[in-house]
């Protein structure tokens, strides 16, 4: 195995001791002790979170988009169809449900490109970035307090909403990515 | 303007307090209560956080990644060199300390290929992502809880990473995703 893919035991850190500090209904927070590699400690602020699912839907040369509004960014932005992970579910289910919900697209033919972290210095959120592709025209059905806009962007379109900021998060620039180098070798991913 | 690039009033939600819970040292949690379109309220957690800068420096053709333990996923993972914006900290500077620090290169030549927010769901940290080419070696330095390692990587050994999930934090997937479609189509960036 190459060197940069050993496990490196000497960086290793050791829970000492976990204060919990908010149990929310999504996320929750801990500020966990640990024990560093030269013996001393340090505190770790950790967001528990549940996982999420998230879609690059392609459809008649579009990548299918949701407009809505992000409290955290207090303004509306473009992304990809994405969900938390519901308690047991398998993230492939999570992401057909997704798709369908919030943009009524359904498809038989999904499969995982990648799954990630979003922010490994403070939380556990983990994303599975799923392709879809054959989609057919289901039923939408948002959650209550999810409010949404569909739209469909050619390539060009969703560099210029990146370029523009209208496209501003993690994952859909990932997906972008992966869609205009899908373009450029003729596969999806790496 | 593009429709898909309009401000989408209709999706807007607004704030109807805040609830701090917990002041820490890196990030803050609050719970908003928010007006949704419909008139009725529900809640958001969110997560407060000063944003950070992120590097995907390139030299003699590897780009430059530091191995570190994350307590968040409880083991190492390799990532481009990266950390938090200090108070009022211009993120370009950040950029060049933060490289320099974790890694000893110095960079005069680094520039912004985008800002991108982590998890628009929760938090609002967001992340500035620079590259950084014609690297010189300097002195590393560490903040004193930080223990790191260095590595280069070829694309064809970053992409290995990938696949096996020694890589799997969104920002350095970004980072080798770019570096990637810089090699297919000769610029870097969408």
């Amino acid at each position: 195995m190459k060197k940069y893919m050993h496990s490196n035991d000497r960086l290793d850190e050791v829970t000492v001791s976990t204060e919990p500090i908010y149990e929310g209904k999504i996320i929750s927070l801990q500020v966990d002790t640990v024990r560093l590699p030269d013996g001393s400690t340090a505190k770790r602020e950790i967001i528990k979170h549940p996982g999420a699912v998230a879609v690059l839907a392609v459809h008649d040369s579009k990548m299918i988009m949701v407009d809505q509004f992000r409290q955290a960014m207090g303004r509306c932005e473009l992304e990809i169809p994405a969900g938390k992970l519901e308690k047991g579910e398998d993230p492939l289910e999570a992401a057909k449900r997704e798709l369908q919900e919030e943009t009524g697209y359904v498809c038989d033919n999904i499969k995982l490109l990648h799954s990630f972290y979003t922010s490994p210095g403070f939380a556990d959120e983990i994303i599975h970035l799923y392709i879809a592709e054959e989609l057919r025209k289901g039923e939408a059905a948002p959650d209550d307090d999810e409010f949404l806009e569909l739209y469909e962007l050619t390539l060009a379109e969703a560099e210029e909403a990146v370029a523009l900021g209208k496209i501003s998060d993690a994952k859909t620039m990932l997906a972008v990515y992966a869609w205009k180098l899908k373009q450029a070798t003729g596969v999806f991913g790496l």
